[in-house]
């Protein structure tokens, strides 16, 4: 073949595609929504690496480039999560000449109920949707889901569908469990032959379009997937790369996935253990992801045994591995100050049987641990392993078995009913037990203390004398709420606390795992307005 | 005047200086003392801002450029601090004739007893000396001392040369005292008239001069001064400076102290409340410390309620304020994953009987504290805040009036007779009681517990079967070590811990404060060595 030649096929096919693409290209789409751009193109030669597709989405005031990427059978797609409602133009680039300079427009229309954008980070140690909406992740860990009996995955997403859970860890390569011992992994991310015959420079699309199909599902219940770009533990492969297919691996997920408004990027599993790569090549991959998202998605990078420096740049907040930093909210909250970022617990031990100490708390302990994080002003993750269909719900999703969730379920309808600007330490790094919002709202959990009597006392802050609360009594293993009868009003006691003006304690049933919550009562009699709206950043 | 006089003046005087310089200059000196160059110059104009001088110092293998000073009355100073033996020659460079290309030759002769070179980071959370010798900070805290009655200083030194202490923070320009309102500060760091009318491009070497006296007699005592170059506090403009005022600062104490082994750099105090300084000025200064020290003195910044970001390049370790986190061991070793560095709780609240609660804690309750950080493999600092000569011990130094410094003593003791590596976490994130090395000394440290008896139990690591430990019970307050009778053998329990072979335990006297030691036996019997000299790093 010669240029010439080349050159007139490509524009032949040009004009042929502007018109399939207008044809098929949405006119309207909903405001995060995934508004998809689908461009017939050359499939000789290896599309993923000779191939560049872009387009620059427009709406006068604001302009994006998205990158695009190659789906197999000729197709590119271009997919873009609009911000902004309005007429959008796009017109697309690429080096070559079929997937050039098309161009049209589309509606983006305001979002329906349950779309709320994607998650960011709010107040620094919070989370929001981009609407404004609170979010407060009570997440779960289901590690490879997406690559298990199709039975399975259906009978994950009714678990959640009911779950107590917004948020699933999840990895995007295949991890080795007891179940594959049986059946291989039903498809891989890269063109080749199993087990270690790979083609690195040849994505699989169908594993991805796979993926994807779960990710809709997963936002379609209100659960943000926090997906796990590299893990240690494939040993298929997937962890040795080359920088440049490590580079091109996250290029190629990133143009696919980071439209999905619930998409939260997690580097990797426990990266120390992926022992081929260094804190400089999470750096580099870090802010590759970055760069790469027009839509900044969330991106975190959660740890072994070695903690990674999360003040970096292109973290936005600390996904952390350490149970014992929630074994009591006095440790929770050292975290928040070393890193000045939203702190999420993600792997505090699973609840389970297992024989390892990992994998064998209490369902009381795991609840134990989120408290403890929540007045922190921390966020915590939950696992159960015990076996279920041959293996666990946190290897495998199915269902759960152990007896947190339902308590995750309070303690999340807690949260929501709090300030919707989260909670912080009040009296940080002298009573780590509460955790709230000075002057309106104090949630004090006292773990593994069992006291039979609460004297009233808040911190100065926010307070000032003749203010008055209204107390309740949290059960959190329980699940109930019991009003404490009368109010408490406000009197300095000393440089630092209000009491009671009369002295009153709350009385508390001398045993572990209770909570008082306090909310300051309005002119009208009534506790403070529940958690919100609050203004987006 | 023109050049050519000017010139002509210049090489006349050098002439004349360089013999003078010749015969001023030692011929010896000690490794790691202080050699001085004294090198009479210009004292017209403003020779701190028009005057540059500095010394290459060389011994054929290394070469060291050594920033020199102004000391008054037209004379100038280079230091040196030899970190080798044998023959050096120098030679000097200034932007004035009569400061240039001095030279000469002199010899490093091997430290004597008791010198031990400056302080260096050792083994990622730990320090030792340049000459291997572990270095395990107890510090305490004598802010203002240098700027009370000469009296009062001397009965400091008194204070110090029979207290615990081996490290002391110290700021270098004055803090507002209470004794400040009956005397006024006898000199000040800066030209100009008290309170406020400051030439702040003029030093006033008498100054400065003063304090390094004192310095001289701390590395005398053993005692490691933690120079504090800003504070909040003095209100006198000292922390109001330009940048370019605050960089000669450094530049300028840097060139006059460096040279004194024992002294350590820490930025700021509270480095937070000093609000007209950005944590970009933080970074910049710490980083002009860095660059302008030839002998590498470790450099820290302290903390008020913002925590710093300690991975920083340029610090060395972390100085943090916060009493909370070594209220429990598993809280204190909490920031040493988070910053890789030694921890240093340089302020954990002080003993006394202040109104406020950063100042009121029983000498238990600091004991207590040191305990919880020496086991989670940190370090932790004193301060005596009772009121003494007008003032307390913390202030302004003079005598100590609590309760914990004896007991410190007896934990110095321990410590230096433990590991010459010092301690780390033996059982990470599980159980933050034990500190130690594997397979050869643990330090179990039980703290609010009062147990009766600690069945023999240590973790995996480098524990084989048959190995045999010694026990001791110490009572942390009582100062008493009492040896076990008998060997504890160990023999595998589980997929984690060796216990005893014939199950015995340690009895102990269900009190709070009580820790025990293990210490492997060695082949003839008896414990391995306690800590001594390790390789320098």
């Amino acid at each position: 073949m010669n240029c010439h030649f080349h050159l007139r096929a490509g524009a032949l096919v040009l004009a042929i595609v502007s018109s399939v693409a207008a044809a098929d290209t949405p006119r309207s789409v909903q405001r995060w929504d995934v508004f998809q751009l689908e461009l017939p193109g050359p499939g000789d030669g290896n599309p993923f690496v000779e191939v560049r597709v872009s387009a620059v989405f427009e709406n006068g005031g604001r302009s994006v480039e998205v990158p695009g990427f190659y789906d197999g059978g000729g197709i590119y797609r271009v997919r873009f999560m609009p911000a902004e409602t309005g007429v959008w133009r796009y017109e697309t680039k690429s080096n070559r000449w079929p997937l050039t300079g098309q161009s049209g427009t589309f509606e983006v229309t305001p979002a329906a109920k349950g779309n709320h954008g994607p998650v960011r980070v709010h107040g620094t140690y919070h989370f929001a949707y981009a609407d404004g909406t609170p979010f407060q992740p009570v997440g779960t860990t289901i590690y490879n889901w997406t690559d298990t009996p199709e039975e399975v995955q259906e009978e994950t997403l009714k678990t959640l569908a009911t779950a107590p859970f917004n948020k699933a860890r999840m990895l995007l390569t295949p991890q080795p469990t007891p179940y594959q011992k049986r059946f291989a992994p039903p498809r891989w991310p890269f063109a080749g032959q199993p087990p270690h015959d790979w083609d690195y420079t040849r994505f699989n699309p169908g594993y991805f379009q796979h993926y994807e199909k779960r990710l809709a599902q997963l936002r379609d219940l209100g659960v943000e997937a926090d997906v796990i770009l590299f893990n240690p533990y494939g040993k298929w492969g997937f962890e040795t790369m080359s920088a440049e297919r490590d580079d091109a691996f996250v290029r190629y997920v990133v143009a696919r996935f980071a439209a999905y408004r619930n998409v939260w990027w997690s580097l990797a599993n426990e990266y120390d253990f992926l022992r081929t790569k260094t804190e400089a090549d999470w750096d580099r991959l870090g802010a590759l992801v970055q760069a790469s998202d027009p839509f900044h998605h969330l991106r975190s990078i959660h740890n072994g045994s070695l903690i990674y420096d999360h003040r970096r740049a292109w973290v936005t907040h600390v996904s952390m591995q350490n149970g014992s930093a929630v074994e009591e909210p006095g440790r929770a909250e050292l975290y928040r100050d070393a890193f000045r970022k939203p702190v999420v617990y993600d792997e505090v031990k699973y609840e389970g049987q297992s024989p390892y100490r990992w994998g064998n708390l209490s369902g009381e302990e795991l609840v134990h641990r989120f408290w403890c994080g929540t007045v922190a002003g921390t966020y915590v993750g939950h696992g159960d392993y015990f076996l279920v269909n041959e293996d666990t719900w946190t290897s495998f999703g199915g269902r759960l078995k152990g007896t947190s969730a339902p308590r995750l379920a309070f303690l999340r309808k807690i949260m929501e009913e709090g300030p919707a600007g989260g909670l912080d330490p009040i009296d940080r790094w002298q009573d780590p037990r509460v955790g709230g919002r000075p002057g309106d709202y104090y949630l004090i959990y006292f773990g593994r203390e069992a006291p039979t009597s609460w004297p009233f006392r808040v911190y100065k802050n926010g307070v000032t004398a003749g203010m008055k609360f209204k107390a309740e009594v949290i059960d959190t293993w329980a699940m109930t709420i019991t009003p404490i009868e009368g109010e408490f009003r406000a009197v300095k006691a000393d440089n630092y606390y209000f009491v009671d003006a009369q002295g009153r304690a709350v009385t508390l049933p001398g045993k572990p795992g209770m909570a008082i919550r306090l909310r300051r009562v309005g002119p009208d009699g009534h506790p403070a307005k529940p958690g919100s709206l609050i203004d987006p950043t």
